[in-house]
């Protein structure tokens, strides 16, 4: 026992900082129902979004504003992921970095979008090894965000959903043996962890191969109810056609479990930021937006931004790259049949 | 092997640190028997003391010297513990940390108080997630600072007790998962340290629930001889009448382990610090007090301290609390007895 | 997925950074075949040869040249290890450190030695803690160690051998606990991580007590092809004679698996640097040289160095010491019967 009388300043500060987080007209809440993800009145809901970049980055080009988020809304998203750096959210700071969260959640409440956020890291936890330095991290640390996550978000229902883990991976052994059982447990003690400490967001679960496949699943699915699952389906993880293979690595879950597809995209072989494992064509965005809509999977595009890969728009006039073409018909599409 | 010949010179310092370190007259060396702590010739002890603040705290306000231990001395205390956090230690430096305990042990010594190190954490240790930020601590860290501990007091008696982690706890959920066969082996694993390091203080032990909960110890003891178990039985932690609870909870186990409640107090629901688990009367004193004596259980009362809650006094007049008034007189009771 | 494209740079000057690290005239790349190192051609090859100390420390000293290595030849080793610090790795940088490897590695290509990298670290893995300060590292860094020696040295032919923990010990508990199986794992591990980031040098594994001890691979060997066992068995480990002790406590492996001694070595006990265990004489010398040329046994001598000890030399002139005497004529009759 330790308790000192001035402590206290720090927990109203808190308490004060969450509600302020809260949009004026909260969006319903949400949560898992068999394998739909529904409203607090039980309506299920499929969603079509789009990738932010990271909120440090943008912020730091001058673009964190409301005017990014009405972008995205104008091309028909009715969701919106923030992938967090680990090395951002260190660098800046968590206070810091829960202010730009604050303004974007806010700004997305206020124009009727979800939001994910993503623990955006890339490796091995189990031996806190990863792909490169940016994203590095450990499993205190990881155990951590969401701690405090879990309490800065509790009560806001904008935050839809908490990305544990963005694409879990052993590279082939390069960052050496992570087993199903070990990174099942991770990411039980995980979801422990958010819900004991209030979290009321949807956690969602990836697989090995960078977040591709959730083959063990069908064995072996996460000890938690309420949650769902992630794949980010690349064109060039399997050859085309690509459906019956998508089915056995990762669609099948779509039948017991809700499925969400938190990075797809394409560019073409010429593209700027051509790279393994993205290169294809308006083919991939077909098949793979069909096979969604034929299965309730809901999907997000990755990335609203001019600069990372495979990218939406060419430059802050927000003009469409191919696959932003693309997608921006795609989902205003969807938008027009809701 | 790598062995470079000006190395001799540390080896030499750390041996005349520890003879410094002892006192005139070494007080007996405490050891366990039965259920019972007792002296170097067998004979059993039942202690009542005081817990010091951090002695960081202390030096830093100008009050770690003789004069606090003769006050401590004088209400009739028999022990005292040192709580050590963590992150004093690391910002302290470990060779000055060193020097303020060899002050205090001294001090202790001279004066006939056997002396309690206590790691002062509040956590999980097994995820390394704390309370708060100065409760952050490594299961390395823990290691190394009782291998440091374990070889500096190894030959001095008055240094009666190693309290191995203050309070255990998983916050119910928000701190993640902790067995108590994981927190048991990481209790084995540490006084596997301490006593390769020549360590013959008593290593003291606490479960979980901030250290209240002792009810695993009954089928799953820890696995090493000459132990006592610890309790922080703060009147909150269940309603009055406690009696019959304490025994569940915690009380049995002195029927076979020596055992010590490192930490008991109280103060009144308007006293300065009130706070939950403490806020009683006196009743509590009397109910835990005479359930020590009927159980030859010993007690150290937190805190002897002004701004630390429960307070025992209220400046550096030591002029005592409502709860300072009653253990005073208690403990002074007690002495008169001996 | 997050791909920058400025990023590529990276990856090309790496690329470039292992062309230049291979000697114009390769050596034969050394595998295992049965109890042998063999070259490409399946020669069988027994070592004998120098560790260097730390290149770190000589470059400091201005010894880190090619006269160096010139007078180890002269000496007539046939191998050199370099004892890779922890600390030094850290403090120096993971760029700069390699560019003083890549020095020293071309250096004994040009001159036909062989090199062993060792991370040269004493204490218990599992629970990080070491014998003293400068062995300080993490499962994390000794990971990422040999990720990155793996990948920068993958097409160099000169590197034969990954010594990849040099003296695994837990100080009789003083460290803690570590079972052979959290070791074997432990090892396991990091081959996996060696490999598949392309690594083809002979991973070297050691046993507990320093580096002695390989009783546990009897029952228990390390699951990985193509890996090498290795003791330090210095005069002290136990009492002469030896030969029936060293048989059953690590010269048993030698039937089934390459074994090399990469480190033993002796000093009167006058001699500066004298310490357990390394105190003997000229008989020693006798005995293991004798014992390794008996049972095909690979072996090098600590250390190259004027002030670590057991020295082989008293100066820069490259003067013998007593040891250095003994085994500068063992190595050049080797050399001479080659
Ligand atoms: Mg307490
Ligand atoms: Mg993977
Ligand atoms: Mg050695
Ligand atoms: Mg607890
Ligand atoms: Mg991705």
């Amino acid at each position: 026992m330790r308790f000192s009388v001035p402590g206290l300043a720090l927990g109203f500060f808190l308490v004060v900082g969450q509600l302020l987080a809260q949009p004026a007209t909260p969006l319903s809440r949400l949560r898992v129902q068999g394998n739909a993800f529904v409203t607090a009145d039980g309506k299920p809901v499929v969603f079509q979004g789009l990738n932010a970049s990271d909120p440090d980055k943008l912020e730091k080009s001058g673009h964190w504003d409301r005017s990014y988020f009405e972008e995205m809304k104008r091309w028909g998203a009715t969701i919106v992921r923030f992938p967090v750096h680990p090395a951002a959210w260190r660098n800046r700071g968590k206070a810091q970095y829960l202010q730009l969260l604050d303004k974007g959640v806010a700004w997305a409440g206020e124009l009727g979008l979800y939001v994910v956020i993503d623990w955006h890291t890339i490796g091995n936890l189990k031996n806190e090894m990863y792909q490169n330095p940016m994203y590095e991290t450990t499993r205190r640390e990881t155990f951590e965000f969401w701690r405090t996550i879990a309490d800065h978000y509790k009560d806001n229902t904008t935050v839809g959903f908490f990305e544990l883990f963005n694409e879990p991976t052993v590279m082939g052994g390069k960052l050496g043996t992570c087993s199903w059982a070990e990174w099942k447990a991770l990411m039980e003690e995980t979801i422990t962890i958010i819900r004991a400490n209030g979290g009321k967001a949807i956690p969602l679960v990836a697989g090995f191969n960078w977040a591709y496949d959730l083959r063990d699943v069908a064995g072996s699915p996460i000890n938690a109810e309420g949650i769902g699952y992630v794949s980010h389906p690349y064109p060039m993880k399997r050859e085309k056609p690509w459906e019956d293979k998508w089915t056995a690595d990762w669609g099948f879950v779509a039948k017991k479990y809700p499925l969400i597809l938190t990075e797809i995209g394409f560019c073409g072989p010429d593209d700027k930021g051509a790279h393994v494992p993205v290169i294809s064509d308006e083919s991939y965005g077909d098949a793979i937006t069909r096979y969604c809509d034929a299965n309730g999977i809901s999907y997000i595009v990755w990335v609203f931004d001019p600069q990372w890969a495979p990218m939406l728009f060419t430059d802050w006039t927000y003009k469409p790259t191919r696959q932003g073409t693309y997608f921006k018909k795609a989902l205003q599409q969807q938008a027009t049949r809701r």
